[in-house]
Order: C-alpha cells, then sequence, then structure tokens
C-alpha cells in the first residue's frame, strides 16, 4: 500500500484488514494518520493489580491507556469502536512462562475468562510530531528500527514487577535538544519529553555508547558530528518487567512494530497548555 | 494536647487552630487520626504546567492529590471544607529565588493573584498502617525524624524540573520486608510500596550507610541486627527540585512535619483490592 493511502486508512478499516488478515506490511508506523497507536500487553487477571500498579508508578516508560474488563474481549468503546483484542492486531508474540513461545495473527486461542488486556502509549504519537517540526528521527531516515537500550535505572517496584528502565535513544544536534524536548512534552500518554540527553545524560541513564552503534535493542543508531544522544521512555520497559518476572501462564503482547490502532485522536490526548 | 485528644481532632478543627494560630505542637503527625495529610508547595502560575508534569511523571515521589486555581487561596471542597490554603496550615517554609528566607505561620501576603498551590500525598497516611500492624517504624520509636537520603536515580525531567529522586529509610527485619510491602501497596497517593530494600536495594539507589546512622536529610536512624534498611519515595524531593531549579520568584511550601490535614479520609483514598 502506498503512503498516502496508509495515512489515510481509517482505524475501524485498519482493524477490518487485521481481523481478515489481509495486513502484511513491516509496521504499522505510518497508518491511520493522527490516531493513537497502542503497545498490548495480556496477563492473566491475578497479575492485573499488580501491572496496573506498575504502570501507575512508571507512566513514563509504562503509560497506561486503558484496559479491559477480565475476560472480555472488547477495547472500551472510547478508545476504539467494535474492537475484538483478539484479532484487531496485525501480529501477535505469546509468551509461555517467560519464553517467547510463537508469533501469531489471532489469538482466540490464547484468550481465557480471566485475561486482562492493558494498552499502553506508543512513540508513533511523538515521531509524526518531530518529522512534522523537521526532526525526523534517525532511524525513520535509516529505514531501521529504533535503537534502545537497558538503562541502570530502577523501575518503582509494585508486587510481582520489577527491573530497569528501558529507553529509545534519537539522535539530534546538541542545540536542538530545547526544541525537541518542547516538540514532545505534550505527549504525556506517549512518554512525553525525553528522560536524558548528552553525555551528562548518558551518563545518569548508565548508557556508555557514544557512536549509537552498540544499542542492547533494535537497530544500531548513526549519532554524527554536533550531535547528542535524546532518551525517551520506551514500551518495551513493561514487556521486559514482565519476562524478567518469572510469572507463570500465557503473556501476549503486540509484535514489535505491530501496533494496535486505536480510533482515539493524538490531538486529543495532548497537553494543550 | 494528649494523644487520644489530638487524634479525635477534627480536621475542620484543626484548621480552625492553625488559623488562629493556636496550633504549636512539633508535628501534625498524630492529628486527626484517619485522615489525610497533604505535602504543600505554592508556585508563580508560570512554573504550573511544569511541575504538575513533574508529579505526572514521578508519581511514587509526588503523589498530586490536588490543586488550586491561580491566584483562588481556596483547597477543593472535596479535599478539604472552607479551607484557606493561606492560614490553615501550622507553619509554612518560604523561598526567594531558590534560599529559604523565613517562616511563617500565616502566608497573606506571599499569595498572589498568580499563586497555585499543589497538595502532594505523604507517608503519614501508610506510617500509621504499619504502627497499626505492629510495624512501628523506627523514626517513631526512637522519637526522632525520619532519615532521608538522596538517591542517584534520576527523576523524570518535567521542563525547568529535573533532579534525584529522595528516599526515606525504615528499617525492618529481612523476613519482614514481605509483609511491609504488602501493608503500604495501597497507599497508591502517598508513596506506595517500597522502592528498594537491603544491600541489593541500597545499591541500585546508590546509597552507602549500612549502619543507617548518616542520612543525607532527617535523623540518623539505627539498623539493627537482622534488619535492612526499606526504602520509600519521599515528599521532600519535589521541594528540592525546585530549589535546585533555581526558578525566579517566591515559592512557599509546609515546615517539615507541619501538614496541611484534609477532610478526605485515608481509607477512601486507599485501593481496596
Amino acid at each position: 500500500m502506498d503512503a498516502l493511502a496508509a495515512a489515510a486508512t481509517s482505524p475501524s478499516k485498519f482493524r477490518r484488514l487485521c481481523r481478515l488478515n489481509e495486513f502484511h506490511e513491516p509496521t504499522t508506523a505510518s497508518f491511520s494518520d493522527g490516531h493513537v497507536q497502542a503497545n498490548l500487553i495480556i496477563l492473566p487477571e491475578r497479575y492485573a493489580q499488580d501491572f496496573r500498579n506498575l504502570c501507575m508508578r512508571n507512566p513514563v516508560p509504562c503509560p497506561l491507556i486503558g484496559e479491559t474488563r477480565p475476560g472480555d474481549p472488547r477495547v472500551p468503546e472510547h478508545l476504539a469502536s467494535d474492537c475484538d483484542i483478539r484479532t484487531d492486531l496485525p501480529l501477535y508474540n505469546i509468551y509461555k512462562n517467560g519464553k517467547l513461545a510463537g508469533t501469531k495473527n489471532n489469538i482466540s486461542e490464547e484468550w481465557k475468562s480471566d485475561s486482562v488486556a492493558f494498552l499502553i502509549g506508543c512513540s508513533f504519537s511523538f515521531e509524526a510530531a518531530l518529522s512534522a517540526n523537521g526532526f525526523t528521527p534517525r532511524h525513520t531516515e535509516l529505514k531501521r528500527n529504533i535503537s534502545m537500550y537497558r538503562s541502570t535505572v530502577p523501575l518503582m517496584p509494585a508486587g510481582v514487577f520489577s527491573g530497569r528502565m528501558i529507553v529509545s535513544m534519537r539522535p539530534y544536534a546538541g542545540d536542538s535538544v530545547e526544541r525537541v524536548r518542547a516538540i514532545t512534552r505534550p505527549f504525556i500518554q506517549a512518554h512525553g519529553e525525553p528522560i536524558g540527553w548528552g553525555p551528562e545524560g548518558a551518563r545518569a541513564l548508565g548508557i556508555n555508547d557514544p557512536d549509537g552503534t552498540h544499542p542492547d535493542f533494535g537497530d544500531p543508531s548513526e549519532i554524527r558530528d554536533g550531535e547528542v544522544p535524546v532518551y525517551w521512555g520506551c514500551g518495551v520497559t513493561p514487556q521486559q518487567a514482565i519476562i524478567d518476572s518469572g510469572i507463570e501462564g500465557v503473556v501476549v503482547s503486540h509484535a514489535p512494530g505491530h501496533m494496535l490502532v486505536l480510533d482515539l485522536l493524538v490531538k486529543d490526548v495532548c497537553q494543550t497548555k
């Protein structure tokens, strides 16, 4: 599908394509322009309160947008109309006892009477704003996956869940950092402004990769002359915390880059002040 | 005033005593049993959105309970009825250009047409629950101030505000930690469960004081045989972040231990699940 057609696909049409298994693009990033896309985590109900608290206590890497009722696969109507969480994402990762057990485009078999789905904000929301302001992220320019690092910053623990914050990195000219901060600041439900930048920020986060060529996850970046690394909270954080917790049973997430496209508009969840 | 009379003083009666300058006890800790007490920060409106974001991005050390409208000194009715933020705390600290400039029992002169007051949850809420369950905090037993440390954990920055998380420490037997975590977990608007404990927790927070005798703020504690330090988010964090930010103009906070007593009941803001 070409870029204009992708951007113009309505969220409900997009979800119908997923449901019919007719969406096979490598990422949802450029689809349904202006609509919020969400990371997905599905857990057994007995871990739901701890996970909800993990999100409430760590809203920068884990901004909770909404959740389903236990056993009920319908996404709340105000987020996405007529949306079935079992079929309306293009691709899912399935974890059993903390290990990746497979990838599917339909998780009707994995959805149980005690399953709860959590929807978490995603950086696609603010990346569109960066590009629109002339700050196209490097990984977009290079057509690569974003660079991610496991920082030394401890998550605020919540019951069975703890871990370290995972951050995404985009390089920008040193004198652009304040502008980049201001552009992403309003996206409070999508990681918001950066959490650190430059050599001092890297030190505070326990990251030592001045060239941006050795990330812990994703693809290498390029930090060019005059540029500094800028770090944001990253939605891989809750996924990694769940895997590291070793909780029993089946956990489902979106496959990387394959988000749930909501009806919710980015401009309606963005601070206007 | 004796302990029973203090515990039984209604919040509105307590606030009236403050307004008439008739409250001269060293702390509000034991007053108006079962009601939420709050830390206070008053800022010029031009910093309000950044400060609100600081709280939203760091809810464990900075749990925002409510705020006033700019220039309007009335606390929202659902938090405290007929409450004037300029007079209804027993004692205030006044900062000018980041330096402590004085202490007053009435800040009518400092309240301006652009002042905004923020109310932030306080550990008094969960300390009562710890004591009721046989886990009386050490500093209560020793009749001292709580021990506090400046951790190496970076705050999630928000506009002009950044800094490091400040934590409070209470020692407990190693095999009590899970019980202590569970007791304080529901107090989501009052720092909630601990953020680290034991030698590993101390390392992750960058704290090196195994005997608990050299805190950065407050009084020394005593970590006894078989005990480990347990660290919680601390409401001094936002105060310190504001002082460190060097913002211009007048900032007012409660004086240490001299909180605003709200009508709000602790049990009504506590998770029940």
